[in-house]
């Protein structure tokens, strides 16, 4: 079967086990501690990071970017970028912002501080990142309504990698009960349709040791 | 015509300046600086990153991921992401290690610390980003070589977007006059074919106000 090199706070593989699911593959997990840099995995992907799909042929694609065109190529159906060209760039432009703008505003402070300083040690969470990830992730909720109050879905009509991508770093964060869904109505009601996707619930199920998840996290109703 | 916003010591721009020019497409290139939030390019992109292409009928296409895709996928000749679906996926590896792991650790620190802290006054450079740069570099150029030593270019035997993003990454250090060619004739060898390409004749001319670019910097033969 293939597998899939991931880690649970790696927002960029819950969005993998995300689109896997919605192209209907299946595929075993295989958790990867990149930071361990152990030597089998850098061979496989010499950046050290997660996710890796290693396909039944021994085949490896590498990173979020690499996989997500893969998938889309090989598995056509459902398009989760789009069916025109302007529909992908639109797509492409909001997975961007998420993987890139969010993550550096949001995710990676947020599961820096209080996920990866804790699992290895590193001290106490700095609590300036923490509040600056707290004023950040209010702006992307309310673009999320933005967008959101004009479509039925983030880059358009249909379910894309755009709302794969947003959620994907939300459920992190969520998973830490630092999402402010209370001051941002539109945001939750989209988050709670996409909770609500079958391709959704594993991630919803994922306990870390040492580390509960917020009591709304699995939540439909939150 | 259609016109690239894009800011002359932004890797991602030069890339796209490069990948037109592969593609055989005319622009117009409108100078952006990011930094003023400008209103009506926020209009276009509310992400407020270069390069963003404007096309004729006015579609904004915003940022080098969704771009690259858009210009591959409406001008597939030369191909520029690879032709078989491994060397997409080993070409778009590639091109995320040079836009993500080579820019977080050599053009923005290079960048940020000699060029933007210059141009909007903000103290003097932080010799130790300088130095975590320089030390960072030599392994990105060892890794050049390793793939030189085995390729005919970066990603395969076709020059693609894997070589287009790495020498777009080093044309902006290397017009600071940061990378250590002495040491590495490999990679050394690899940039002198890159240099040579009609496409990257214009970002050779490149002449940043206040800023004079390291002598080798326009030398075919460095």
């Amino acid at each position: 079967m293939r597998r899939l090199y991931h880690y649970w706070f790696c927002p960029f593989s819950r969005k993998m086990r995300v689109a896997l699911k919605e192209k209907g593959l299946d595929v075993k997990l295989e958790l990867e501690l990149p930071w361990t840099r152990r030597h089998d995995f850098l061979v496989l992907n010499p950046a050290g990071t997660v996710p890796v799909l290693v396909e039944e042929d021994g085949t490896a694609i590498c990173g979020t970017y690499a996989l997500m065109e893969y998938l889309e190529e090989s598995v056509p159906a459902p398009a989760l970028l789009g069916e025109t060209s302007q529909d992908k760039a639109e797509t492409r432009r909001l997975v961007d912002w998420f993987d890139h703008k969010f993550y550096e505003e949001v995710t990676s402070l947020i599961v820096t501080e209080k996920v990866m300083k804790r699992f290895l040690r590193l001290g106490t969470p700095e609590a300036a990142n923490i509040r600056y990830a707290a004023h950040n992730i209010k702006h992307h909720l309310k673009y999320i309504e933005y967008l959101t109050d004009r479509r039925n879905w983030l880059a358009g009509d249909e379910f894309s990698y755009a709302d794969i991508s947003a959620a994907a770093h939300l459920s992190c964060v969520d998973y830490l009960g630092d999402v402010p869904w209370q001051d941002f109505e539109g945001a939750k009601n989209w988050y709670a349709r996409v909770k609500s996707r079958p391709s959704f619930q594993p991630l919803l199920k994922d306990l870390i040791a040492g580390l509960a998840p917020s009591p709304h996290y699995r939540d439909l109703d939150f």
